[in-house]
């Protein structure tokens, strides 16, 4: 009998984590109103208003490239600029939402390990008051960044800095938030809030959840219009009870610190083992990027070599593309970056050590 | 103890039905490919094959608004124009979403119980080639409309006439399509294929899913570019077998026929029961209008009045105000027409005859 | 030798007028700096001052279009909608540069004789703090209109009314803004900021302008960011000077009383002439509507009717479609509304009394 | 008396070159129809088949951001990408018009002198195909650059096969096209028809024209409604004859030759000038860049350096920020890029040698 292939490819190749699966079968219960203006919305918003702080707006959309697009074009007029790292999510991922649903200008800042640093955002902004060029609006980074890493407290105060400075609005991308938080042992108060975060999409889908993300604004002005922005960019859902209950039970009790912890882990469990790897099934070396020692920094030693810190679920993997399409029948992954033969590695809450031991084995074996 | 207020208010305010929950547990078993390459979403797009005719191209989105505006956007361009009714879900309850996703310019036909007729199709075309105007480029109908009626065969064969002539395309939201095959007693490649539809809205969320419609396309031509229309309008869903699992369940051995059938009897029957009351709870009567006898005719004796033809799962009421709010109390169900002191009763898989039986008898104890 | 066709079909055939040629001629001396950073465009500006009111801002376009679209789309939100009559030139002759732009829906009000009335956009306006509905944003009308009527300041002053209690936005689209003047007898600070308009587009071109049109905005709140939409809208001419200069001659010393008065006269003139029509080239009467006595009202005698009160410098008549089409060989008009056999001649500053008689001449020689 | 400023910071603060504003007196004889469909506009288009090739659709625009955007809709669809230089007008100098009208994700290109590379460019383009990617759409580059160097023959070949290899479109904004042509010594065909442009803006505004731009479509296929994205761009001019005028006056004889001639010539001598001082007023050196022996290429002796190969009608000179400042008494220039020290000198039509004389003399006054 053919065992199933392993998902590290993505939380997306993952289902419904067990509670959350419970929590939308408990909110099928009887009828409620639609569009949000339900018991259980109305919990949920508590629970975000529990951990987000008080004085927020929440609003749920189907997806990460909705969330992110609508709760940019809700702050942001037609004339102005985002800026984001050249490796963003929103600049290579989500098509040209950002074009149709924004109208915005978006500006690649030069990236590190997928962050931007706030002297290359502050030498990207140009001209303000310059009638022919897109007006600075917004920073918009990933928190943690595609590549797994997290800004720190540090980094972020500088990049807030530079915002105030210029006068843009924060936007976080938050698809895989709660990992972030996990690693830098903090409080999503402390991480959001207090970072002076303005706008957040909190990842609902890749923690585990059916579908179902959140947009956090966190100084909503009154009289504001962001709901219609959510109608206008198509994300209001009608049957919206079972997005909030998903987040409900994820806030709730802190189910979220769970998964997020035991993804982390399992990332860094992985890098350990591949890291011990020396020499795959006669595959020729392809060497040590960094030369970190541990797995939290970059490294690597035999035929393999980590490219990113291991800080979140991800662990990226410099290796022959020969081996990775042998490993290609054993599991899914990624081949992430070409030219850099790199490999990417996603762990989700299904994912188990077993998993990562079946893996480095039959890779061994080759 | 209180009991639950009935929804006669939408399908919106249902949950999800019991057999199609059961195939969104049963699709979660196991990692699968994302973004609908998936084996799931692969049978689900068989289903519609065999329901809809083989040539077709099948998208899955997340609501009615996102299939609605990604539809027309991907066969549209932004100089062209849209008819439809003035009562067109489209025109009065998806925001400017249209203009956000298509560009194209909306022009209203008049309608009569929800619906246009070829005549005054015919009539609204104008300026073929004058490049003042928006180009016309397709027609959209509901059907069934938003007043629960249906277009017949010949009608849509007038109206599809019309668009041969004038050279544009048929779209047709089909929110509550099930419903008006049952209706019309035909299957969905009648109703659909060979009435010359060229892009289609099925609805799956109004049917009891959890959420997921899917957009039809009976001619795609080669090369085209739908899929990233999909993406740009923010509806490709990362777990997208949960929608297909859903789509799958209700097509195969005919689910959404039971469903159908279900609503509609409820909607007749409701209309039967609102028909023999001779005045309510002392209500002033407010006359009948259009007089038909029966309920598939518009007609009402004593103090209510049926204003729109019983062919779906809606039957429309005019009523006092004051009886309206005070029903209010025993059940949801919107004030459509205030000009018309119009009520919409919608009938969802969940609803029972018990239930109507329940608001009749308490709607008279008055 | 042929005689050149008389022009009779827009002030876009006519050239330009010749004070304003010898402004552009005189604009050319020297050099300033670009995108209306130069004294002529402040002296434009000031010149506008004087005519609308101290507290307004004023931007030029190239175009109507543009001035209209750029003018809506600078105060209004991708969410909301703007309310016209059904036969706006924003509605039925700017193609979907209103989506493109704007991104607001268009709701058409129903017109007589080009206008719309205050109960009727009354009736219109739905849905306030409805998500799924347009917000409703702005009404525009033309003043005078595409019939070349005229609101009345008591029209206005309702319509005002009905902005105010539903808070919306009043603009104006005056084309043929001075023609309106003209027929009221007012000044143009009396017809625009009196009468409580928000946004208005001030015509150039069909005043005898080469290109050029103005936009001012009467409530320009501080930091509001009207010329990034200029930008934007690509409405921004790098040489401004020269749509100033023209603007400056048109307003200083009252040079558009004259050319408003000559088009108005004309078209008075033009309208006795063929209200003494009676019978021409044997073309069967097609009778008169509306019945007015006078030119100023709606009326007609024999074969000829004309169909619109005469207010401006437009004239519309009804005749037989044989008629229209032997007249286009002695000169341009166009053939306006089919279904009516409605003609339309619109008198442009070049033309003369003369040329109404040759055209009247030359009609009943059939 | 003060001496009026010279003009050495754009074409745009020139006024009309004198055979130009006589063509478009010329152009106001008469009436004719509107939007272009008059005998000027045919015999404007005539000229540019006779310049550019018998298989072209010429629409005329009004400026160069109307005419690079409108071009770019009507060729691309929304889910697709144009590539650019990362100092591209259209990257940095239009707002975001392209956001606006094309819909389109701009990604920048690295550029040395303002030129991208056909290697830069083919590393810029990924993901073909890719879902979640913006595809692929056009290529645009600027001819000559916005750093007044030229693409050679061989350069744009090799453009060009990136282009057939990854199916892309190249267009090209030529708002100083007719410099280009000169420094390359060539005819407008071949710099144009052979070079594989398939949609190229034609400067007029630059050249001396009182305002309108071209846009040629060079493979125009059958059906396309470029005419229509003209419109709902907002550029297509009602009394287009005086474009039109213009641009037939430009190209019939030569025009274009001796203009562009000209103001190549003037840089060339600004240049040598300007590489001849040893120190101005004092003013310590900062230095050579690039070490070019002449001034077509990068050179610099003494106080100031000429940062870009001077090659049609733009002189870079790098230079101390204080004589910067005290230069603008003298002459209007722009202080291009602040962290290289970076002025523009840009020469008009009516730019003279006695004017670079007289400011090369004040300068070392200083």
């Amino acid at each position: 009998m053919e065992r199933p292939k392993i998902n590290f490819a993505s939380e997306n190749f993952a289902g419904v984590q067990g509670e959350l699966l419970k929590a939308l079968i408990a909110a099928n219960e009887g009828v409620c109103p639609s569009y949000g203006n339900d018991a259980i919305t109305r919990s949920a918003v508590e629970q975000f208003r529990q951990s987000f702080g008080e004085d927020i707006e929440v609003y749920f959309a189907f997806n990460g490239t909705g969330a992110n697009n609508f709760g940019l074009s809700a702050v942001l007029q037609r004339h102005q600029s985002i800026f984001c790292t050249d490796v963003a999510h929103l600049y290579v991922d989500e098509s040209t939402a950002t074009e149709t649903v924004t109208g915005c200008r978006l500006y690649a800042v030069p990236s590190v390990n997928g962050k931007m640093d706030a002297a290359g955002l502050r030498r990207s902004i140009k001209r303000r008051g310059d009638v022919h060029h897109p007006q600075p609006g917004a920073v918009t980074l990933s928190q943690p960044t595609e590549y797994g890493t997290v800004y720190t407290p540090a980094e972020l105060r500088a990049i807030k800095a530079v915002c105030r400075e210029q006068q843009l609005l924060l936007h976080v991308d938050g698809a895989r938030l709660f990992n972030a938080a996990i690693h830098l042992n903090t409080s999503l108060k402390d991480l959001c809030r207090d970072a002076g975060i303005d706008v957040l999409t909190v990842g609902g889908t890749k923690t585990g959840m059916l579908f179902g993300e959140a947009v956090v604004f966190f100084h909503p002005p009154a009289g504001n219009a962001y709901v219609y922005h959510l109608k206008r960019s198509m994300q209001l859902a009608s049957k919206n009870r079972f997005i909030a209950a998903q987040f409900e039970c994820l806030l709730r009790d802190g189910l979220w610190r769970g998964i997020a912890r035991h993804t982390n882990e399992l990332a860094q469990y992985f890098a350990r083992q591949i890291a011990r790897i020396d020499g795959i099934g006669g595959v020729a070396s392809v060497g040590s990027v960094g030369g970190g020692s541990g797995v939290d920094g970059v490294g690597g030693t035999g035929g393999l070599s980590i490219t990113q810190p291991v800080q979140t679920n991800a662990v990226f993997v410099r290796m022959p593309a020969e081996l990775y399409r042998r490993l290609q029948g054993i599991a899914y992954f990624y081949w992430w970056n070409e030219e850099r033969s790199e490999a990417r590695f996603m762990f989700s809450f299904d994912n188990t050590k077993e998993e990562v031991d079946r893996f480095v084995r039959d890779a061994l074996a080759g």
